[in-house]
């Protein structure tokens, strides 16, 4: 069994972001030389998701519209708030997008359908924070 | 260590539709002869889940309302929909739902509780679609 | 490839309860001597998760409060409570927090973030449940 991990860096410009890191993913793949598998990719924070669904523009907005519906800022409104921090929001949104996702590796390729792309989803950016990629398989 | 892919083809008759596909991801198992690993099923569509959850048919139609509220059909109120589509819903219903499950892979068989059933969640059926079964072990 | 599998039981004093778990999973992996593969933990009942989020109290209720929102107890306005059961909201709560997580094993360790904690989310609890481990690697 081969196994192979990368650490992924992001500093957002916006408290929230979702950023396509297919293209990462993909590199760490071809450089891990597994050709069946299984990959993990997740946040490595409390805040943050990696999710798969759909590059399209009008989607991620009415993502970041639900999820603001579902999970609001409402600073006020969170006792976790009373630690000083203002993202208890950020936990709830990140709960619903889910911290990891799992692809199969087969014949050298993330085996996916034809429009899954994955997604970092930064709920409280501006601040330095990684996900990881952790390839195992032969 | 051994690996094996299965593809499970569905074009459902309506489309909200949640099938129970332990018997295929059972077939797969004795299929792959693995007998300690773990087993991924995914969605290889982005308006589809794979989640896992109790066979019951009140459950179930509390799950299609309790989506509805969550996630509106509401065709006019997403920007996705501008693009020509009317499944904007069922992204958000499959986030909630999730992409895919991991099991565990114990002396040949799923490693599951009492209740736990495996199903394919669809939202945006009357297509051909896609889940993926990928086992890996030993 | 080497696997370890390990059960960890549960019975809640209360019917909703938030245990932070990842001591018992990181003695579970010093056991199974794996220094580099996944590590899946799963609810094996399915009105319970495993999720990773912040070990802080405040973030806990924030949680409680949210998830009764988003899936009321609300008895009487479910389906699968017809069959003598009230715990479909509990179904519905699992949901959200999610079955199950697989986290990297990097040289012998849980590769986690700074803030990453395990949790067992009992949503229907003063029973007898379980959670299992499943660790594969080398």
């Amino acid at each position: 069994m081969k196994s192979y991990s990368k650490y992924l860096w992001f500093n957002t410009s916006n408290k929230l972001e979702l950023i396509n890191i297919t293209p990462e993913v993909n590199k760490a793949l071809r450089e891990s030389r597994i050709k069946e598998g299984l990959c993990l990719v997740n946040a490595m924070h409390i805040t943050a998701s990696v999710f798969i669904n759909d590059d399209e523009e009008g989607l991620h907005e009415d993502f970041r519209l639900w999820l603001e519906k579902l999970a609001p800022y409402n600073v006020n409104s969170y006792k976790h708030n009373l630690t000083g921090e203002d993202n208890a929001h950020a936990h709830l949104k990140r709960t619903i997008m889910g911290r990891q996702i799992v692809v199969a590796v087969t014949k050298g390729k993330l085996d996916f359908g034809p429009w899954e792309q994955i997604f970092y989803g930064e709920f409280d950016g501006q601040r330095r924070k990684r996900a990881l990629i952790k390839i195992i398989g032969e």
